[in-house]
């Protein structure tokens, strides 16, 4: 897994303390997201994800959730909450720098 | 102002039936965004703005409701509500695609 933006390091090291209902949204596949989010509802079991993102990477997440409760989750999995927060944290230069971050939860219907 | 996004087609047309309370996001520069929300607070006297995105400019939406919260108008003004949703449009090839929408709600403290 390539790291190919500065502004991933601080995500790196939230997801080793993560647990499993927490789902990291980076620069991987598309589907390999909506994927991981449908299959812990289908074959985990889980009542509850959260799809976490920062920076550009928020887009993305909002799609994630779009797609996975509404072409794929339709009728049985829901967007239950959504909160955004900015973190801040020395970029590569040593600047400080904010970046915007958003938590969405989806549950089960 | 140039269009250089296909996908911000039905983004113009809602902005023309929009009333003063809504800012939607685009291409400009950020501070623009940024301004316009802060002065709705500031000057225009309002007391609820929506801010509405699409697409790729999500995370510039969520970015300006940080901005604006957390360092323009801390003590005064607070995310209220957050709603993602999904649009069906045909783009300029004539296919049907789908783009993904927020809209948060700034209100007063």
């Amino acid at each position: 897994m390539a790291e190919d933006n500065s502004d991933q390091q601080p995500e790196e090291k939230q997801q080793r303390g993560s647990n499993d209902n927490v789902v990291f949204i980076g620069g991987k596949p598309f589907m390999n997201y909506v994927t991981g989010v449908v299959m812990q509802f289908t074959t985990q079991g889980a009542n509850e994800i959260i799809i976490k993102a920062r920076g550009k990477f928020i887009s993305r997440a909002v799609d994630i959730a779009e797609v996975a409760t509404k072409r794929f989750l339709e009728e049985q999995v829901f967007v239950k909450d959504i909160k955004i927060d900015s973190e801040e944290f020395k970029n590569k230069e040593g600047k400080q720098v904010r970046v915007s971050t958003i938590e969405l939860t989806l549950g089960r219907k």
